[in-house]
């Protein structure tokens, strides 16, 4: 192993293939922004947009919007754009709601699907909110079906005729770790069971290949790797064979065959519409369409190569330089168990991770230890990786973080 | 009665106390918008506020606006501001989700209050998303609830020991009629029943006073007389003392007492907060908090009584002169029991009302033959009422309606 010099982050850069997709956001001047990961950054385009949906398309076009701006037809249109990122076809995903609220719509009516079956299956530390929801539907449900959580490497073992669905995040929120999808899908059908993938930290950050590897379900964020904007709404998948069986009980009214005859019955949309509940968050589903098409003009073998050799360098230049103080790494060297981002632990992460943002480079912190550093390629550059170690190094060396103003804030997601 | 003139109306519109308030929206030119009661008006802060939010907020704080911008706060701060609208108090409510995923949340909590009673009662016709709401938990939880819808005159009367819930919409959709507020949450009260108020047509139209009826549950929308924008995020009410028993199905993290520790297990939060379930729709909630500000700072004394007198306004114009055109009145001539609009009847209703629309009038159309004007003070004029009847004369007695064009679009709420 060669040792780094910052020269040759700023040569991989002058040859970098996506360097040009960095003038589309509106990144805060002198920021390094390595939490693209928990939030993704503005696209240039969105500040117009947004100021189109306010303006003219609520302002001025107001309930004729829902035609004339085809506010209507959003939840698909957008999906469909999507689903060319996560390997699904048209027709098969829908943006709406949060991720949160399309878990339990999708969990609720998979598990309906597998009457016979009381098992759910996940592991623990998974994204909490996939936990809470499971534990909320298992209490609504009176315990007919059970969440059970085992260690990831025991996934596929546990996997069994009683099992109803399996709800797995492919890449760990918090280590970045990767599941074999096709393995577990795989496994799972042999005996019958379904898969829901949360692709939160997957999509426009990994290729993800749902049809190919047979998926069942998926859900994901809005606002990580697709730059939708805070508290974007989230998008749910389900394939085709599972559509007209599929009942959620979240069965509001733009989830109806014929939502404006406002009929006193609900009949479900014939396709992936019955997965809607209120009505569309306009705006919110707007500013996400802008970051999605972005994403889909990117090549998503480029940016998970540079992902991927973003990754390598970080963990090399950890260990080059942050060896003597104490960090460790928890996610894992090999590239292919590994999502867009690197985690390290350290006894003082908390104030390390402050101390740092207030230099203007931007990670986060995952109780009890961990640093999380996300690697977003279209605006993140390698030089960055160089600055943002460089950084560390003076933080440790000088005791910078050892400040009590450093020990006291709250971080959030 | 007296003859009406045009003059009679212009004169109102110089004394109106609420004159002033038409100036804080935008709307566009050449346009009369009796629509408030589907979709309100865009509030010309909000522009400046979606500038903020996603340029400065999201674009310059990314994800330090959690704290900075008190995103945090978001669903209580606009939730104690709408509780002042409904006669609640802080603490009560949070803005959230959709008006349909409020429902089922509360419903779904409410009837596990209840567990050896077997009835959710509402009225047919009521507006369909919360029937269908109420039919997926039905379908959900394998009948062991059922839904019965009975006329409303006979809602009194169906309450019983066997009612768990009552899902009510104070004003109705179609026709603004009124619900006895405190008559119906007494009733049901006596013998063990909850209600849950569906506040749509509600909120910031009449005045509400939850705590002073002894109200249970209530939902309601931020996109009608709140002016939130299209798909804002809806609210919810449950009374202080409901709260600590109160467990609702969709226990997201941002749900949880202490949601970024990332614990495994959920633990609701010990307030109102519980309620919430995935992240907050921040720029949808933004918005909606500009259009709430508004509301708070009109006296809804003087709103109701300006909605109500435009409504007997109407009411008098649409008997003196659309009498020969076949026109019937679908609301109660009673103002205590009318919300903020008029609904005419007509066999060509859709088709006049696309004839109206496209002279830039805008109210709308609902199945089979409900033309529905909606009456919003702070930026509805008293001449803009003799100018809707004034084309529709000159509709129907030049036939206008009758082209093919007016035939055959599609409404939306």
């Amino acid at each position: 192993m060669t040792t780094l010099t910052r020269d040759h982050f700023t040569t991989l850069d002058q040859q970098d293939p996506l360097a040009g997709f960095r003038q589309e956001f509106e990144l805060p001047a002198e920021h390094i922004y390595l939490n693209g990961n928990s939030l993704g950054v503005l696209p240039k385009t969105a500040k117009a947009r947004a100021r189109d949906v306010v303006e003219q398309e609520w302002g001025q076009g107001l309930i004729r919007s829902w035609n004339t701006a085809d506010w209507v037809g959003l939840p698909r249109r957008v999906g469909d754009k999507i689903a060319g990122l996560i390997g699904a076809d048209a027709g098969e995903v829908v943006v709406a709601d949060s991720t949160s609220v399309n878990l339990f719509k999708l969990a609720a009516a998979a598990v309906k699907l597998r009457p016979g079956r009381s098992k759910i299956l996940s592991e623990p530390g998974n994204f909490p909110t996939d936990l809470y929801i499971l534990q909320g539907l298992e209490a609504f449900m009176d315990g007919r079906v059970q969440l059970n959580t085992v260690h990831r490497d025991e996934i596929l073992s546990a996997i069994d005729e009683d099992t109803a669905l399996l709800v797995l995040t492919q890449v760990h929120y918090k280590s970045g770790s990767m599941f074999d999808m096709a393995a577990i899908t795989a496994r799972a059908h042999e005996v019958g069971a379904l898969v829901l993938w949360d692709l939160s930290h997957s999509a426009g950050a990994v290729p993800v290949a749902l049809n190919s590897v047979g998926a069942d379900f998926a859900i994901g964020c809005g606002y990580k790797y697709l730059n939708g904007g805070p508290g974007a709404p989230g998008f749910l998948f389900v394939a085709k064979r599972h559509q007209a069986q599929l009942q959620q009980p979240l069965s509001g009214w733009f989830g109806h065959a014929s939502p404006f005859q406002m009929r006193d019955d609900y009949e479900p949309a014939p396709g992936i519409e019955r997965m809607l509940c209120g009505t569309t968050p306009v705006i919110g589903a707007s500013l996400l369409e802008i970051g999605v098409d972005i994403m889909a003009s990117a090549d998503m073998t480029l940016v998970r190569e540079k992902s991927l050799q973003m990754g390598q360098l970080f963990i090399e230049l950890a260990e080059q330089r942050l060896g003597g103080y104490g960090f460790g790494i928890a996610s894992s060297k090999d590239p292919a168990l590994r999502g867009s981002q690197v985690s390290l632990t350290h006894a003082q992460g908390f104030a390390i991770m402050q101390a740092l943002i207030a230099r203007n480079i931007i990670g986060d912190f995952r109780a009890p230890d961990i640093l999380r550093f996300g690697f977003t390629p279209l605006y993140v550059r390698f030089v960055d990786l160089w600055d943002c170690v460089d950084a560390l190094v003076d933080i440790m060396a000088t005791r910078d973080w050892d400040r009590p103003a450093f020990k006291s804030l709250t971080a959030v997601t």
